[in-house]
């Protein structure tokens, strides 16, 4: 994609990006409403089409008709697997690595748990600091929280506050670097590579949290030699509303480890019922109670999508709508009091662009919405503008600055209608 | 229901006991495939109608069109209490005590580190046993075994073969008796209210597990003190296939615990993305990650159906039920080698019964299903047959019975086809 194109604020250069965007097509396997521009698909993913009918079958079909057969003749038992196995290549995730299960916390909280035993068997057991950062997905550092309490306080979580002062507080007394790709307010992406390169210098071991970041860029965990991830798929991943979360372990790691969660799923042979808990030797260990069949065929049909996308062809239309989105806003929007608080430089940026204002970042995006297009705000002052390079255009991306720009300029935003709070998720 | 009537083996009883049934309307609520006598709702509840109407209009209005803005305007974010509540009547507990999350395993996960922190700060820190039986269901053992590893080995799980044996081994070292009301595999049902009572005389808390129980009988929580409890909601509850648990927490435990799955929907206030954890006081505390949309509405439809059952009425059906199929069994099936394992004494049952056969059990039970009667088969040597009150019938019942007794005088079992072993859920 050329510099220039995305330079130009003209109408005309967003339709000649589009015709150049090779994955154009892809917005027509999403069902997107009329007179929307959506751009939270980093909070919650479109719905592809086909999950729909996808669902329906599983409903009337499998359930409804097959009942408790199902488990075999639809192989629901099988979906943690040959789910994960869909995601695998998106996360670039040696086969058997990934599996699909409970949410994005309950996972996190497990492999904290063998983290923490890894490093203190392989490496040193006096380890005490798992180190992360302050502006870290709020549920990340919770479940860490809980962790260390429920363990009796023989580790400490510390916090920092930019790569750099990761770097000077990774030591050999550190256990875990358990970072988020992708900043969730920002939109900052750290050098995963790198950062889990310094973290095992020191005799760390890794958590990446990829849920601001899988589905909209490649990443690599193999090639990095990442030790253990966790992500959500109902972001870039549009598994829906709540889809399950998944996790990685690093073969290595495989069968030195177990997870505290340990329920029948992960069990070595589940269904022979046995007294006592003996762990799988793979991945299937990281599972815990029975899959959410309903959510996981959603996510199931939901990921047939990534067949068909070069992840290096995403992440350049990430950046260049990313780009754009900032170019446009510059010119068209000056003079409002927003302040970009996303990184200008691409290889630190995810796929969305957020910006602060002192007091009227609520009600701005109150009147955006309003107006068609579809952002979000998360406390205290942060308007936030995801970009899922698979349906949204750069036509998008022009109509929904010119709305912006409007309302800021016919200040349309300050009134009481759009200052009063509601729940914002 | 006249006791004569379930003891005569005539096909002309069954259609009087039909006809007398109070509940008899409630089967036309449920899509059941025809030619099939499903007797397997104690391992996957059937469809409901609605449901599939329901989740559609999620998929397709509530994701499709509304997309993130559904989390306020279709209340997604209230679907782990708004669910709960319609759980709450059906179990007897008081308003606000239950929440819909995650699996049976993870809440049990949660419920047994608070109670073992509860009962140390109440009544004696220094109760080492969790006490249970060795047939409880497995991963109820296996998370206790879980949780004592990743804290420090500082508890034992301690377990016993009978009713008398629980009262025996009740003691001042005793923190937790964790039980299942209804046992998995002979549907033995315990006295919740007494061995309730009998754990606090010595100072215990006590944990039940109502997978096998609730949605097939009353269940008071509230009335016999419980502490907490946890259950499934896709056997007798029809939730769909790995459908969400639940927990219970009596309410003068909460403000006064800690789970440690403390994830941003535990939080006090979750999206103000505070850096520090702060509990919830109330019961969404026990909440963890994102809850899963799809399967939470097909949860919240199938819930429905109970607004309009007595409980008690549906209890004296699954008596009936039960005891009607163990007389036609004795009468139509004797001398083929099956001893029943599950209690004549009807306070001592649930809604199912099992029967142990030397080595055709496996067989036996396949050829049944093909025969289009569906129980199932746990190992070693059990097959176990369930009747959901709601939609099984006297007249499925003596059709059932009718087919086995053909397929064990014509020793339809006993060949290679049957004996064949496959994954059985």
């Amino acid at each position: 994609m050329g510099f220039l194109s995305i330079m130009d604020i003209s109408i005309a250069a967003a339709a000649a990006l589009d015709a150049a965007d090779p994955l154009a097509g892809m917005a027509a396997r999403f069902t997107l409403p009329n007179g929307v521009i959506y751009l939270d698909g980093n909070s919650l993913g479109a719905l592809p089409k086909g999950v729909d009918q996808r669902v329906a079958d599983t409903l009337t079909s499998e359930w409804g008709v097959d009942l408790i057969r199902s488990w075999n003749s639809a192989d629901w038992v099988g979906l943690p697997l040959s789910v994960a196995a869909k995601l695998e290549r998106v996360i670039g995730a040696e086969p058997g690595s990934v599996v699909v299960a409970d949410s994005t916390s309950v996972n996190l909280f497990k492999v904290l748990a063998v983290a923490l035993t890894r490093v203190a068997a392989v490496n040193d057991g006096k380890r005490r600091r798992i180190l992360t950062e302050h502006d870290n997905f709020p549920t990340d550092n919770y479940i860490a929280e809980g962790l260390i309490r429920l363990t009796g306080e023989t580790h400490e979580l510390v916090k920092v506050d930019t790569p750099q002062a990761l770097l000077s507080a990774l030591d050999e007394d550190v256990a875990v670097l358990m970072l988020t790709h992708v900043n969730y307010r920002n939109g900052f992406r750290h050098d995963l590579a790198a950062l889990t390169a310094a973290a095992h210098a020191v005799g760390a071991v890794v958590i990446w949290d990829l849920a601001h970041s899988a589905g909209a860029m490649p990443v690599e965990l193999a090639a990095a030699k990442v030790d253990f991830a966790v992500g959500c798929t109902y972001k870039y991943l549009n598994g829906g509303p709540g889809a399950p979360g998944y996790l990685y372990v690093a073969p290595h790691h495989l069968g030195h480890c177990q997870q505290p969660l340990s329920g029948w799923f992960a069990h070595a042979t589940p269904f022979a019922f046995s007294p006592h808990y003996q762990p799988a030797r793979d991945i299937t260990q990281f599972l815990c109670g029975t899959p959410p069949v309903l959510s996981m065929v959603a996510l199931d049909q939901a990921l047939d999508l990534w067949a068909d996308v070069d992840l290096s062809v995403l992440r350049e239309k990430s950046l260049d709508l990313t780009d754009y989105f900032i170019n446009l806003i510059d010119h068209k929007c000056a003079g409002h009091g927003l302040t970009l608080i996303t990184p200008h430089k691409r290889q630190q940026r995810g796929s969305q662009v957020s910006f602060t204002h002192p007091y009227g970042g609520y009600a701005m995006m109150s009147a955006l919405i309003a107006a068609g297009v579809i952002g979000d705000f998360r406390s205290p002052d942060i308007l936030r503008f995801g970009f899922a390079p698979l349906y949204i255009s750069f036509a998008d991306v022009w109509h929904a600055v010119d709305k912006f720009a409007h309302i800021l300029d016919a200040r349309q935003w300050d009134t009481p209608k759009f200052h009063a709070r509601k729940t914002v998720t």
